[in-house]
Formats: structure tokens, sequence, C-alpha cells
């Protein structure tokens, strides 16, 4: 059932699963591989001249489902069970986890991972080399039901630990730390540990422990490169003068 | 690989992708969209003998799961990847987000809409134009494991916020609204805003402003109708009278 | 688009939806079913020489993705759109929900249950009777992101309510009840009550009563055998002895 668009425009030595639908103005670079059962180019109602730019050695797993008029940076993994919707800007060497539930109209830099089942809600903006650990939730709306949409920013090298929801607008600090299960109703500073329900500055970064050691765990790029540039160290300061 | 039971009944201008499946007595309706690798009329053991009814202008998006023995009404939106079991009733105008999983045993009546990831429990009940966010979950058992099953009843008009937990035969009132994460372990009465965990009533929904301005942002109706029909405030009037 | 790899072997009276592929070396026991859109033998790069074995009377549910190199013991039974990953070991019996999520390295022991919606990360080990319900969290970093490991262990008979999170390397112990929403930052004893956030021993598992009644709810096997063995009362006094 292998069914691609005549329009799409697909590149050298690309994979796509036999099972799989590439739909409309898809343009995919070399290099991709997309697996079984996906829906590449998906589209709402009369919207069909968009495009979908897939750009080289993406891979996305079986079972995604990628909107039209989007783009995926190269070099980007997008797990299994992925939805993207409309108007999602990935940019280079992003990791996507499966179940992950984009909603579109928003920004997620180079860089970035998301774990499992990550909700990002629209006019999210989720700056490069941050971490959501699985079940994270980005809100947008600060009066159910409305039209208004206050988008959450990440900004880069924060951690947001499991099951985290951060309320419409909020902001996460440069190089910060949120604990697990916390609702973040308050923007945290750069460098911070913020943890709870109700949400509380505990501090910096530097007050968490590497287990067994009288080492700081954070910042976490001093301990842990896997799969990041050689100069991540550079680079955080680099950010880090921005910033702070 | 189009498969269509023969036990189908077809409607008018109905349009079913080739890779989803119509097992057994599916009856389907004029204008209906059944999207890519969805399972529509899926049944548990020697069940085969039950129906399904989708009706007129309904859309399921792809990758969803239909048990038989359930009904969708007109024009009510499937989002992907839900999953619906059996004992299902849906009535006309409802929306269902992504990765929702609706167990079974349970009705959900018009103009209800439930966001992304929405779990909603056997014997649950959700009244007209209630609203329910990402990742709700409404249990129904009190002592796991068991047998009994004590629905959860979401009056109508009511808002219940992202990451929500609703305890097994609460019920949230008529037009109120319960905020994110909350753990809700009594019963809110209508127009009151509850939250947190432990789960306290938190006063009149008229509280809630509307970001900037001196005007509540509830009863929500008055400031949002997309999609509604045109008389809202009055089918809003007719309720209240019912449930205050 | 039946697909089954050449290498695969399949056992007598197996039924396979044609809509799934059976990569890889799989070798799948006597009247296993498995439904449609399900890549059974999934696999990361270069791995392709493991083994994925599924044993007799295994029912998979569609949409399900399960890697080379794990290992499904007999009549256990596999959800919707549960994702499986190497290295994980099920026993027989074990039941897992639809939407799960397992992340691989990690054992689950017979007749377990996971509801919907669990994520089960690296290096967990769930012991045998044990139940968690929708939405539950088992996580394994201490220092996210790192490359430490410390998993969770669930001991024998023990009850994890919807939505708590489990931090890494904790331990719930012998039918022990962990409340709903809990966030569990430290060890619970064997028969006793957990809950909250922050998470508390809350007493003996004899104070949660059956409802309209004066008998304690837990153990829960006096009251609960439904597809467990006979002997379930004698299975859980051995089980008692090891581990108290």
């Amino acid at each position: 059932m292998t069914n691609i668009s005549k329009k799409a425009k697909i590149g050298k030595n690309v994979t796509i699963a036999n099972s799989s639908r590439i739909s409309g103005n898809v343009i995919i670079g070399d290099n991709v591989t997309i697996g079984d059962f996906c829906l590449i180019g998906n589209t709402s109602e009369n919207k069909t001249s968009k495009k979908l730019i897939i750009k080289n050695g993406v891979k996305i797993n079986s079972h995604s489902i990628i909107y039209l008029d989007s783009e995926i940076g190269e070099n980007s993994v997008i797990g299994h069970r992925v939805l993207i919707r409309e108007k999602t800007k990935i940019e280079n060497n992003v990791q996507i986890g499966s179940y992950s539930d984009i909603e579109g109209y928003c920004e997620i830099l180079s860089y970035v991972k998301l774990h499992s089942n990550v909700h990002v809600g629209q006019h999210s903006k989720i700056m490069n080399y941050a971490w959501l650990f699985p079940y994270v939730i980005l809100t947008n709306d600060p009066i159910p039901p409305s039209e208004i949409r206050e988008g959450v920013i990440i900004e880069p090298f924060a951690i947001v630990c499991t099951r985290t929801t951060i309320l419409p607008g909020k902001k996460i600090g440069f190089g910060s730390f949120v604990g697990a299960n916390s609702l973040v109703n308050k923007n945290l500073k750069s460098e911070m540990i913020g943890s709870g329900n109700p949400f509380k500055e505990r501090g910096s970064i530097n007050l968490i422990k590497i287990p067994g050691k009288n080492e700081s765990a954070y910042p976490w790029h001093s301990r842990f490169q896997k799969d990041y540039p050689k100069n991540i160290k550079e680079i955080y300061e680099n950010f880090r003068k921005k910033f702070i």
C-alpha cells in the first residue's frame, strides 16, 4: 500500500515503509527513514497548499502523524506514535519521545529532548538543549475554554522532570531544574531549583549533588555529553551570557 | 487492503481510508469520514452480534479503535488514536481529543468536549457542554482491584482543568470549575471553584476574572461560543434551572 | 500486506492480522493472536540477531509494537497501542493495559496487571500479583539527564493507584497500598498504606474498609479472585513468609 503523493519530493537514500502514507506537498531530504503506519502530510480541511519539510537524516518511527505546514530539522528523531500538528517548527538534532503530542503553532529549538508522552500546547517555545521528561504538560489557556493562548517558554538547558504541569505563559529560566510532579504557577529564575504544588523556589541548582559524592549534579552538561557537540561547555557559557 | 465487513451498512458520501478495517455489524450514516489505520467494529470474543452505530457527519481521525455495541452521535469528531470500548454512548456534536481512552459502559452527552489524552473510566457520565482538559482521569473503583464500579458524574457546563484526577463516585456540579492537577475526593457544588490536593472549595466561579479585566470569566458561555448553538445562553439558563 | 519474516517460527493455531508485520527472529508459540497494525520484532540498529519469544496463548491487541530481544510469557495479554522495548521479560498471565509504555531492561513477573497508560522505566522490577493503575509512572534517573539507572521495585501483591509517580530506586513493599496521585520519594513497608505529596505512611492496609461494611478491604485477594489461581490465598501466604 505504498502511497506517496505525486506532489512529494523525496531525497536520496530514503526509506519509507510500504504501510505509511505521504500526502500533499511533502519535501523529504536525504537519508530519511519513515517507519510503518505513519501519516506524513496529514491535513485539516482546505490547507493542502501548505508544505511539510523533513530535512536530511530525520528518523520517524512507526505510527506517527505529522501535519502539513511544519518543519523538522536535520537529524531529528521522532518516536513511535508521535502527533505533530501544523505550524510546528522543530530544529536540528531534536528528539521527540514516543506518544508525545505536539499541538502545533510552537517552536522546538535545536538539541531539545522530549522524553515519552510530553504534551506541548500551542504557542510553547522550548529552547536549545532543554529536557522535558515523561508526561510533562505545557498548557496555554488561562481561562479555559477561551481563544487566549499564552505559551510556555522553556529557556536553554532547563530540566523539567516527570509529570510536571506548567501553567499558561510561565517561563522556566535558563539552566534551571523543575522537580517531578510540580504545578508551575509562577516563573522560575535561571539556574534555580523549583518544585512542588504550591510551586516554590528551592535555591541554586548547585545544591543537588551526584548520589554518593560531594559534587554538584547541575549544571548537567559537565557530566553528561551523550549525543551533544563536543564544545557543549562553551555553548552553555555562551547561552549563559545571554540569559543571565 | 480496504476491508469492509459484508454486514456493514454504509450511507451516502462516506470516505473510508483503504488502510482501515470495518468489522461486523457497523451502521454508518451519511457524510462520515474515517481516516487511516482505524479499526471500526472491533470486538471482544463472542460479541459479534452487537451493533456499532455511527451517525451522519461523524469524523473519525486516524489510528482510532471503536468497539462494537457503541453509538456515536451526529457530527461528533473523534481524534487520532482514540480508543472507545463497548457500551459507550456518545451523543451529537461531541469532540473526543487524540489519545483519549474511553473505557466503555459510559455516557457522553451532546456538545461535550474532551481535549487530548482524557481517560474515562467505566460508568462515567459526562453531561452536556462540559469540558475535560488534557490528561484528566475519571476513576471508578473505590477499593482497587474490585468489581465495584462507582462512576463519576460531570454535570453540564462544568470545566475540569488539565491533569485532574476524580475519585470514584464523585460529582462535579453544574457550571463549576476544577483547577489543574486537583485530586477530587469530594463532590463539588454547582457554579463553585474547587482545586488542589487536598481538594477544597474556593468560592464562586465569579471570582475568576478575565486577565487584565475586571469581568468574571465564568460562566464561560458568555465569552466563548465557538461551534455552539446560537442560543447557548438560553440553554445554560434552562440547564441551570434543573440543576440549581 | 501480510509480512512475516522468513526467520520467524510460528506455532499452531496462530492468528496474525494481515496488516501487521513480523520482522526478524520472532518465535511465536501456539494459539497466539496478533491484531492489526502491529510491529512484532521491531529493532534498533544492529540488533537483528536477537530473538523475540512470544509463548503459547498470548494475545496482542492492535497497534502494538514489540522490539526484538524480549520475551512474553504464556497467556499474557497485551492491550492496544502498547510499546515494549528490548530486554523486557514478561512472565505468564500478565496483563499490560492499552497505551502502556514499557521502556525495556525490566522484568514483569507472573500475574502482574498494568492498567492503561502505565509507564515502566528501565530497570524496573514488578513482582507477582502486583497491580499498577492508569498513568502510574516508574522513573529511574536520580539526576536527569544521566546514565545512572536506579530501577523501582514493586513487591508482590502491592497496589499502586492511579497517577502515582515513583521516584528512582524506591521500593513498594509486599501487599502494600499506594493512594492515587502520590509522589513516592521513600520506600513503603509491606502491608502498609502510603499516599500523598509529601508521601507519608498512613498505617496498616487493614484500615481501609469495604464501602458500607466493617470489613477490611485489604489484603485484596480475600475478596477478588478473578482470573487468578484457585489457591491464591496460599500463594499470598507463601510470598508473605518470604517478604515479611
